[in-house]
């Protein structure tokens, strides 16, 4: 294939280039200019993902909602296809980080792709509202055009699974506790409201599920889109860790891997020790 | 290639199989047993990964040691090659995702594969202080092993940047105050000593890395070599998805990335807020 | 994040489905049709390539053709940014492999993009042409399109290395001589011809490089733009493979590699047998 | 993780390094010393393969051979891990490269790993073979040794689906038609001969499969085990993307992909056209 013929002027080797991310010098390592010594034992690992995607250390309410929307992700069974390609690669005998990263690349537009779908969502609507128009209207035209077009449900509502799902109600309620809800969280409760209103799709449950909380709550604490998104793939990893790890020590090599026939033999439910509460 | 012949009994369509990580039901998502959404907001990000590849809560201490172990590989700047293999996917326009799994394909025997070696050395000198010798004449046996098959600078030990890598003092030091070291930790001490009086290595520096620190701390609490091998990957995916965005942010397309030719220019050194401490 | 909702009708378990490409029973393999063992040693792996992704075989002229462009893009040395994260994957000590796919993620919308790109521009000029237009009509309004539009150098044109590309020389040229070249060769000559005689592009050299030539091609011998691409990577993989194998038996692990300091050492230019030409 | 301390001596930027594969100067570019220009359309893509594997155009016998082997592999249909894993990526929408990936990396020991272990049993055989033993009794003694650890079926012997691989019967004729076939091939015919008479094996069927017949015929055409195992990935390439296409043309996104409930429904068994016989 043709090579880019951008960079044409400038010969390659004198091009210098710049990163903002981590300094390293004898003995000394610096995370976004904080001593990574220093860091380990005081930042939570979801606060450090935070500095490490954005630059900055995330205020305390900040913090604790990033790392509750890593742990809001960090599973969901086996039968997503990034952990049936995980498992698949496992079950050949491949490396832990080989079939790891099989998984990340079974995400995509269809799957893992709604956060960034319905941001876009949120973003149009709150265009609307910025001309002076109230949320609810927004989140009305916004809904009469999905409905126009076909796009139904939009992302960031309906589930498979899941008609009230409790990682949507457990995070716009933390944002709620935080103090970190805003505009978007706003509208998407006002598009939920629509959706379930409008005469065509009366009969539908349209809630919004884990994606649209996670755009909105995003949204409201200024990621932008594209660390929204790098966030899902952090928050997934454990997860289709987890699954090649419990493939490769409880099956036999190269089985037929039928995401239909699996059941759960884990521990029943149980509650978090007093101490957590 | 040939599908393996030990699957052939059973016709696949009859085989039942078991996961015993998540449970999932309508509305109700159990992580090992606990109620996805009580864990949010309750249990740490770093906690939860501990939990997923465990099947248990760490008690507080060790919680805390894991999020200290993510934290410390969470970066090591533009230069390691698994960096490079995402930035050099990167620069070609590829997904966030599909350059990140690049990265991680760039982990590999000599890169990343010493917590593991380092343990398999521990496991070695364990067994021979089991046999009823003291650490130090199980630390020197291991060192005379290791010159005499030239195995110089063992796993674990020896940094190309640092001779006195911060990472590590502060990981020992932690498990030292947390009460978890034990040991691994006595004998990878024993170890280091015996390295820096053995007449063949005076000239040579050969401190213990952080590989080598949390090859020891892991074993101390319990965590087999391949969950700790997992959880190097989950700890440095956030740097190799902030080397992404930044590639993607900061530079042109398509250019030639020479690892010889950058510079740091974020922010300089700087301290945590008082909270923090 | 949350599964698809489109498959909420029919529980999973009941869903049949069909693939049209291999049979498999007891000693017998048949791939589109045609027994395994009777298409070895009969049609060149190059021709069972497009048997394998079109579903038939190829004319004896489309077969000889798409083999010289899975020829054309076998490799294009060490610095494409495909290559180097195989070679950084591959330093590692990971395995080929590994090393291979993490390559295959080092293709990008701007690194082996341009024959998508450039198809969907000779789609949009074939589009004017069948409103009566001459070729050399569609081609200049596509080119003052792209002026204006200033998307110069387009896809398919131009290159950092090569003026005149020998791989688009020899490959427009076979597929005239075996008479498979028709409406898009055509507009792409006359594409070229109007990018040299634009008035703000004179002193510009935009040659059709390498990707042009394979997207008007593929167009002529009517394959989908998306089977164009998957050849690419099948055409790359023989490279990747053997940089990733010179890597590891060449060079010491873990190095540095600086794409700008490299020198080709193989044996130096030398003609073909007799027998072949 | 801690950087090798390998590379401490030189300075990183000092560093020069060669590449023996192909030569880039402006519109000149050579393949092994060979014109690329001149390759296209001479040189098949399977010999090219071979050319840009181990530096040298193959015989005309050994590049047939080659070919086949490439042939030989192309695709087993829908239920082998690596191409549910392929499968599994598709579905999401993710890109027919990141796809392919997922599938390379759904290779493991198990998957494709008995070419590397049969010509390890082939070249222990022959070891045997050397110090004045014949074949035959090299042969006994191997398959004693692999009855006494139990390693049976031995890696290249015997198939879940196919008791006489049609595949490992037209390479081993080919190669001895071609007359390459040599010490290899006939050690690999004396196992199987052997594990037929043994007493503890009477009841069991294994025949040398297409992975022992590849290993065999690589190692009497002289081709390292390491280029035997990537022209393996090589040839699957094109049926991971034929599945990769046809899952996201004939199937709705994110379905559930079950290994057990697919049929075969393209074209009926059909003969190749008269030319090519």
């Amino acid at each position: 294939m043709a090579p880019s013929k951008r960079s044409a002027a400038t010969p390659p080797t004198a091009r210098r280039w710049s990163t903002a991310i981590t300094q390293i010098e004898p003995n000394r390592i610096l995370v976004r200019g904080y001593p990574l010594d220093e860091v380990m034992g005081r930042v939570h690992f979801g606060e450090a993902v935070y500095l490490l995607l954005t630059g900055e250390l995330p205020t305390p309410s900040i913090g604790r909602l990033v790392d509750a929307m890593l742990v809001s992700f960090i599973d969901h069974g086996a039968t997503p296809p990034s952990t049936l390609a995980t498992r698949n690669a496992a079950t050949t005998g491949a490396s832990i980080r080989g079939s790891v990263a099989a998984g990340i690349l079974g995400f995509g537009r269809h799957h893992g792709g709604d956060i960034l779908a319905c941001r876009q969502l949120l973003d149009d609507g709150l265009a609307i509202a910025r001309t002076g128009k109230s949320v609810a209207h927004a989140a009305s035209e916004i809904v009469a055009r999905l409905v126009a077009s076909g796009d139904v449900p939009p992302p960031g509502f309906g589930h498979r699974f899941h008609t009230k799902d409790p990682r949507t109600v457990r995070l716009l309620q933390m944002a709620h506790e935080l103090e970190v809800d805003n505009e978007y969280t706003q509208l998407i409760r006002a598009i939920e409201h629509a959706l379930s209103r409008h005469p065509s799709l009366k009969e539908r449950s349209l809630p919004i599920n884990v994606d649209g909380a996670v755009a909105a709550v995003c949204g409201d604490i200024g990621l932008p889109p594209e660390v929204a998104d790098a966030l899902l793939i952090v928050s997934r990893l454990p997860g289709l860790a987890a699954h090649a790890l419990e493939e490769q020590r409880r099956e036999a090599p190269m089985r037929v891997i039928n995401p239909t026939t699996h059941q759960y033999d884990g521990p029943s439910e149980r509650r978090l020790p007093e101490r957590r509460k």
